[in-house]
């Protein structure tokens, strides 16, 4: 059995060794077009940064390991450049000699990746804007900014490596400007959770400045970049990070199917329209584990997984690939931001339908010392369904998010989260975690015993028609409360709830949604027809922005 | 509906709480014997070892609280000292004014915890010798440090508190000893892992003792503690932590069903034998997550937890109580501990089937600065399904804990493990996560792709009919390896194996397992009988000690 891997990273390295472990046989060759394989991208940015120091770091396996301890016959700076299906051959071009040549296969996995969007606008090819994917990309930037000496840089597009790099420029002592079409960064985040992120970012000194369009570029000294709104700003670097597109030029050349974005399409034993052909990572269509429906997650931990299950199924095994549920993570210079599943705005657009709850729970016990406020975001179906999470704080984000994206994984209930036995003593959590307390509020809506109402619509409430009540201290009323609210301190709730109508519908918020709720429940077993804020004062102003 | 609640803490005011947001009508007397209600039981080694500074941390919630917010009629210092079940009526002795009187109830709900055990020794009265369950306790313990200027201690039982009070009491400037009848400390632990917590504790000056029980105490001067063997070893202060038994005392005159250790029996509704009486927390007898069987588990989470099940289950609601897995976690000085569901000892003694790996991966990338290792273990059954887990290190044991549990508590098997798509950025893990990585090998073990051996089958293999090989670099070897083994570094193993007699069976091992299990795959595949020591050298010398 003759394997060829074109592409040698994250799913093509990873198929590599799994193939080698479940056959000595196999004649493994690997083909990388650039002069590394196995490297960090994920770390790339934080070499930039300073934090790592090392170039040897950011290699995680070199060819000669993947050749004394894999046999695998690893050829850099060697690009495939077509396959030809009938014949079973590729035509490789070798970038070092520039010679070309060709090699047949009896089976081939494809893990080209992606590339970096640039779109063709005036002066994108000006010297000092660059794009990140490779480890020479890495150093590019790295010389540029030294030999430079650049000061300032202008990141288009706040996604996960705009802002990565946002964060990594500024420690190397550039002043950041983020341009972003969109009204957010992280499009993975709904709004009002990223709204916590970009006040995050701005304290640490990044300008953002949202829907705002780069309409091109002029090289005058520095870099002018040209705005939407006859807008202009200058800078010694730009950084295009505004997404990449799967590379399935080779796949298209040779018709195979493509799927979502120019995606190659795959089964679930990860073949392609020419089974001899599979295909794995950044630049296949994955199945979405919620929706099951197609779409794109470019991320490494599915790009390692679906590597190593085409490296067992080249050999005849037939394991299939459960769909991609899009678990992320980023730091934001103090901050953590993750998700899993799916977001408000992907459930809206595919006409879903969802229950949300929003708390704002500490990450471990408060009565222990450094506990500090997350503030979390659960996606559910009617029947209790997981459909997807959000997470944005200081510590135990990540925890939060992985027990989430495994409950979610597992076809997990909110009444499963309400049940979850998580490992407790003060320095961890508290005895109820914020994943219980997420399955907490989410059954009782579900279970009928609170209704809700979210921070979109406060705004439009019409006050003549309802009771808007700020069940919180009057102390904290006076540090900012919702416009119209009439202030009842849950404790004398009870004794003053007369001055509410009972016909008027009574919408009640406190600070974070817990207050609230027991005010809710109070006033409903009062014959009230009460909503509770989710997320409280602290959703609603976070949101606001 | 009337409901009478007896202990004001985890359970009991978690009952309380939930009660009065199910129903504004009931009518709710909270019993506590003692002087606070809702304390954190969990920080009150923190506040001996100063972590903890204020008193008032200690206290969760108010009496004042739960009665302004709540209306619950909070009655301190007011003991249950019996139950008529007839007359459906409590014996309340007042100890704030030594009055005696009754209350009827509707309904009951009994959270009166457990005691700290102290077996009947000779001079167990003596003054300086503590147990540590509440509050008072604690300030009794504070107060005699500083009144007595203890500056030795020893802690007798080497269970949670009696760790936590060791790293609290050095923490105070004391110097301690640990006394544990047991090889080990952290019973829930399996001896190879928790011997990693002895170094670290060694590491931070706590003298252990292990195999030693005390036989009695002395007070002359300081304190003479007796241990077997004739030893004795004197101290300041000696802090009891042998356990706890569940307080069933009231349940068990009332003619209650006990179960287990004297605990109070109760249904997956947490009634007791009598439907009118409910329990709930350390005092109760619960269902084994993983086996079905009963069992102790006194936590703070299941106590919350099944309180708050309780407190709507009295309303007529006959929700199920899924049983206990046994999550839980401790900080050692910089190490976190932590484990779920059922350990080795625990599966031996049950005579359940069962199969482990271990690995020893790093919390995140290793290219991003700070990693550390981490040492797991996961216990599985022949048909994959979850059994239990383990894990010591320094940052993202919870973390993987937590997700450990989650699939353990959703029917998860290993196979699961391999799938979960767990949140990935170099800060926070890799792109295979440790939880995957304990899924690929317990699953490669399963599919047959290897056959492992462990630590504590090394010494009795005959070498003359066995051949041992370590395939470390010759320089790992010569820092330490196993008695008898010949090494083969894994990278020439393809042209060296020749050395092995085919006829012997192969026991390798390289560091952590994954050199031995790619070198086990390739001797399979060349026809030899091979297995490989899961975890490696360092679970073999770590569990030497
Ligand atoms: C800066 C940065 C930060 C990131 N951070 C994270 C993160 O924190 N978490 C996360 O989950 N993901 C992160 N990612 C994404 C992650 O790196 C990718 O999802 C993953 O590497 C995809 O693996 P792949 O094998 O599909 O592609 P790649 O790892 O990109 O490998 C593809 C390789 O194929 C080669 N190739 C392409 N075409 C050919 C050809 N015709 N012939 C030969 N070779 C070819 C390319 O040169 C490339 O080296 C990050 C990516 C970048 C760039
Ligand atoms: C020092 C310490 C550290 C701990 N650390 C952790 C940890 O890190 N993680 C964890 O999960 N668990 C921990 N625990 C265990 C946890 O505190 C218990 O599991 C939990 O409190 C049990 O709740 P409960 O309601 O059953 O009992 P308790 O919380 O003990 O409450 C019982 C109450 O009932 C009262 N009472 C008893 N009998 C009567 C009566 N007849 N009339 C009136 N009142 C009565 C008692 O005075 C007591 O206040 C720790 C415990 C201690 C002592
Ligand atoms: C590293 C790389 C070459 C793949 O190598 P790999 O050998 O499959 O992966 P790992 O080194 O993580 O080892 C995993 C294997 O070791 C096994 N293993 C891990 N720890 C083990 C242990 N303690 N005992 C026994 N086996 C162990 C696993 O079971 C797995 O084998 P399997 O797939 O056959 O089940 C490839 O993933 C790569 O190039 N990664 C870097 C690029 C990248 O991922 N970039 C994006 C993120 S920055
Ligand atoms: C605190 C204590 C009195 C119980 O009070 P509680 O009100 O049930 O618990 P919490 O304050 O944690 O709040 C949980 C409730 O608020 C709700 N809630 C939490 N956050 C919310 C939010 N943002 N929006 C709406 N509701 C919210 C939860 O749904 C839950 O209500 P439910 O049980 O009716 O579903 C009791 O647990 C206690 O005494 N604890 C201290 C003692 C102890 O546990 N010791 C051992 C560990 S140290």
């Amino acid at each position: 059995m003759k394997v060829l891997i074109v592409g040698g990273v994250a799913g093509g390295a990873s198929a590599a060794a799994r193939l080698r472990r479940q056959s000595e046989d196999a004649k493994i060759i690997l083909f990388e077009k650039g002069e590394y394989i196995s490297y960090a991208n994920c770390g790339l940015p934080y070499y930039i940064g300073g934090t790592i120091r090392e170039k040897e770091r950011l290699i995680v396996t070199t060819p000669q390991l993947l050749r004394d301890r894999f046999r695998i016959d690893v050829r850099t700076k060697s690009e495939v450049v077509k396959i030809d299906r009938e014949k079973k051959m590729v035509t490789v071009q070798n970038h070092a000699d520039g010679t070309t040549y060709e090699e047949s296969y009896d089976k081939l996995i494809l893990s080209p990746g992606a590339q970096p969007k640039r779109p063709p606008l005036p002066g994108i090819d000006s010297e000092g804007i660059f794009t990140l994917r490779t480890v020479p990309d890495t150093y590019r930037i790295d010389e540029y900014i030294r030999e430079t000496k650049a000061k300032s840089a202008v990141v288009v597009g706040a996604g996960f490596i705009g802002v990565e790099m946002a964060e990594n420029l500024k420690k190397r002592g550039l002043d950041v400007t983020i341009v972003e079409f969109l009204d957010q960064a992280i499009a993975s985040l709904d709004p009002e959770m990223a709204a916590i992120l970009h006040r995050h970012l701005r304290e640490n000194g990044v300008r953002l400045l949202f829907g705002t369009g780069v309409q091109g570029f002029e090289k005058a000294g520095n870099l002018k970049v040209k705005l939407t709104g006859d807008k202009e700003i200058c800078a010694d670097l730009v950084l295009l990070s505004i997404g990449v597109a799967p590379d399935s030029r080779l796949a298209k050349d040779a018709g195979l199917e493509l799927g979502v974005g120019g995606s190659i399409k795959v089964s679930d034993t990860l073949q392609t329209s020419d089974p001899d052909i599979y295909a794995v990572g950044d630049a296949v269509c994955v199945r979405q584990l919620v929706t099951g429906g197609d779409t794109l997650i470019p991320l490494a931990g599915p790009a390692n997984r679906q590597g190593r299950l085409a490296g067992e199924n080249v050999l005849g095994r037939t394991e299939k690939d459960s769909g991609v549920q899009g678990s992320s993570i980023l730091k934001v210079f103090e901050m953590t931001a993750a998700s899993t599943g799916m977001n408000e705005k992907q459930l809206k657009a595919q006409k879903i339908p969802y229950q949300k709850t929003y708390i704002h729970p500490a990450d471990h016990a408060t009565y222990y010392p450094d506990s500090s406020q997350m503030s979390m975001k659960l996606l559910f179906a009617p029947d209790g369904k997981i459909l997807g999470a959000q997470a944005v704080g200081f510590d135990g984000v990540d925890k939060r998010m992985d027990v989430l994206a495994t409950a979610l994984r597992l076809g997990g209930t909110v009444y499963d989260l309400e049940k979850l036995e998580l490992c407790y003593a003060p320095p961890y959590s508290s005895a109820k975690d914020p994943v219980n307390m997420l399955g907490f509020t989410a059954a009782n809506i579900l279970r009928g015993d609170v209704k809700v109402f979210h921070f979109d619509e406060v705004d439009a409430l019409d006050r003549e028609k309802i009771s808007l009540v700020d069940v919180r201290t009057p102390v904290e009323m006076q540090m900012g409360t919702i416009e119209g609210a009439i202030g009842i301190p849950l404790d004398v709730l009870r004794d003053r709830m007369q001055e509410l109508p009972k016909e008027k519908p009574v919408y009640l918020f406190c600070q974070v949604g817990l207050r609230g709720y027991v005010a809710a429940r109070i006033l409903m077993q009062n014959g009230y027809d009460v909503k509770n804020l989710s997320g409280g004062y602290k959703t609603y102003i976070t949101a606001k922005g």
